[in-house]
């Protein structure tokens, strides 16, 4: 058994400080439910304050927790893959959680955490809430997370992309074919990185000094179902003579690209000849669908392994500088975008 | 601690029998190094002859193993998501590894598995040689097998699907649309379900007394690159004469069938005007890519999640009476099968 540098906080200490015996704070530690919900939420907040780590917690079962809200998305494979590489040349293994993006499914996976214990656990979720943060910080279980979607707590390390430049290079990709009526579909409002890329769309488009319209951004989910309804709302808008056709579509994900695509063509329109799609992602089906996918790819198979690595780190009691790391999108330009041609959308 | 019903061997008995001592069966139990390899195959042999259960495994850990070869493809999500939400609506952790179809990947995670203990094992894997057999038995694992690639050991519960009945109906498909024909991608040529597909193919060619040639049956791998590979060829071997292009092809896998589409359009052939493709498996991206794609449909999270249940059962000491199921599979007509036209095929 190993302690790990600074660990100096003992239980009694906290006991101590929290008014009660250490036999509580034990049982604290242990997810007992026989203890009050006021004195855990006093002990785990006394513990998160004070940086407190169990005792030999290093390595001990050599199992780290990912867990991801879905598993349903072709996105996830390419995070479980770049996750469970790194942590099995490790010699770690890796239980895989799904959480159904809500508390209760969260709280039911830290009730499991608890019984069996984990080294560590990487986070590729949106709802922790500050419970269930101090919870795991009073388990003594150090986490790392991965392309928040929240707001991200000071001092936890978080790996992502560059969502807000990606989402420039998309843009200034179909600026620079002459597409001048872009519309984004955005992912969900409330993530970090749907709103990180509308904002990146703005961007590129007021840097081109072309004009931004209210409804240049249309919000709705990161799948395909998504991206096929918002697109569908779209040509629905242009038959009913409210507006014009967009010439392009930046998606916030291939999904929802995916999902554009395969509307338009059920409504008799072709990409990329009366209408360029840009996604985001660079999914592997991105290179094989018809057309080709022009996205801009996010090393998502990194980012994973980045934060097992981390994670790793932090498991052998070392220090971990960056809280913050974004690794670099690139523009992949394949089939889905053309020059715009005046005219080329008129119904 | 509980013991399981029947488990009557005990350490005693088997170190009797190896003509061992007890310290030693327990070394080898334990997965230590210092036993002889002559006497942990000797120990095992009489473990895995005498189902030797470990006493008190009896969801111990609370963790059950989802072992597959490999995570890129679309395909292991299915699964993934399948066991996963079985395991946890029991309660239960997934721990996930892949073992990269080689030995060595496996004894590493048998390694990983002795060190953490496991409470049982779900393997879609294709390599588990008898001496890898014998260490989980001698672990204590139990363990379920899902479509298995090689031979199936007596006894060992396995869930499948009905690939052979699937190639029948696909077949019979296009044989119904008037292609004559037709050339099916195989998948690996030493693997079970492969074989089940090709057999199938070739039964319902037979059934309908038309002439399987030759080269009706092309393997690869279950890949998209391996699809497109084998469509390339037969595109090839038409524009040099040596045969004419098949009017269908039938791919024992969705990713072979979108990667020979990719293929066909890239030589400008039109799916599915001028050949016709059926997949295997209705992975979602099925639904959705272009053309939508014709596929025999296997209940890939189904298997999963009964292989989960079966396994959890396992775990609880029950008998399992069902040694090998296969679920049902079922053809879904979309949109890259037509009927057969003479002449559309001309080069």
């Amino acid at each position: 058994m190993t302690t790990r540098p600074g660990n100096k906080v003992t239980i009694g200490a906290i006991a101590a400080e929290a008014g009660v015996s250490s036999a509580t704070v034990s049982k604290v530690l242990n997810g007992r439910a026989d203890v009050s919900t006021a004195t855990r939420e006093k002990v785990q907040q006394i513990m998160a304050r004070r940086h407190y780590q169990r005792r030999g917690s290093r390595r001990r079962g050599g199992i780290v927790d990912l867990v991801l809200n879905e598993l349903d998305s072709l996105w996830s494979i390419e995070i479980i893959r770049g996750a469970e590489e790194t942590l099995r040349e490790a010699g770690v293994s890796m239980v895989l959680s799904a959480v159904h993006g809500d508390s209760e499914g969260t709280t039911a996976w830290l009730d499991q955490l608890a019984a069996r214990r984990s080294d560590g656990a990487i986070l590729v979720v949106s709802d922790l809430t500050p419970r269930q943060r101090a919870r795991l910080t009073a388990l003594g279980v150090p986490f790392v997370l991965v392309d928040p979607v929240g707001n991200v707590e000071a001092g936890v390390p978080t790996i992502g992309a560059t969502n807000w430049a990606g989402a420039v290079a998309a843009t200034e990709h179909l600026i620079a074919l002459g597409h001048r009526d872009i519309v984004h579909l955005a992912g969900p409002r409330h993530l970090l990185c749907s709103r990180a890329r509308a904002d990146g769309f703005r961007a590129a488009m007021e840097a081109a000094e072309i004009p931004v319209r209210e409804d240049a951004v249309s919000h709705g989910a990161f799948d395909d179902a998504s991206g096929q309804a918002q697109a569908e709302a779209l040509v629905t808008a242009a038959e009913r003579g409210e507006r014009a056709l967009p010439s392009a579509l930046f998606a916030a994900s291939d999904l929802q690209a995916l999902g554009a695509c395969a509307a338009l063509r059920a409504r008799g329109l072709r990409v990329p000849r009366d209408v360029s799609v840009v996604g985001f992602d660079d999914l592997p089906v991105s290179r094989w669908c018809h057309p080709a996918l022009t996205t801009v790819r996010q090393p998502l198979q990194d980012m994973a392994a980045m934060a097992a690595r981390t994670l790793l780190r932090l498991v052998d009691g070392e220090q971990v500088d960056l809280p913050r790391v974004e690794l670099a999108t690139r523009l992949v330009e394949r089939e889905s975008t053309a020059a715009y041609e005046a005219g080329s959308t008129a119904p």
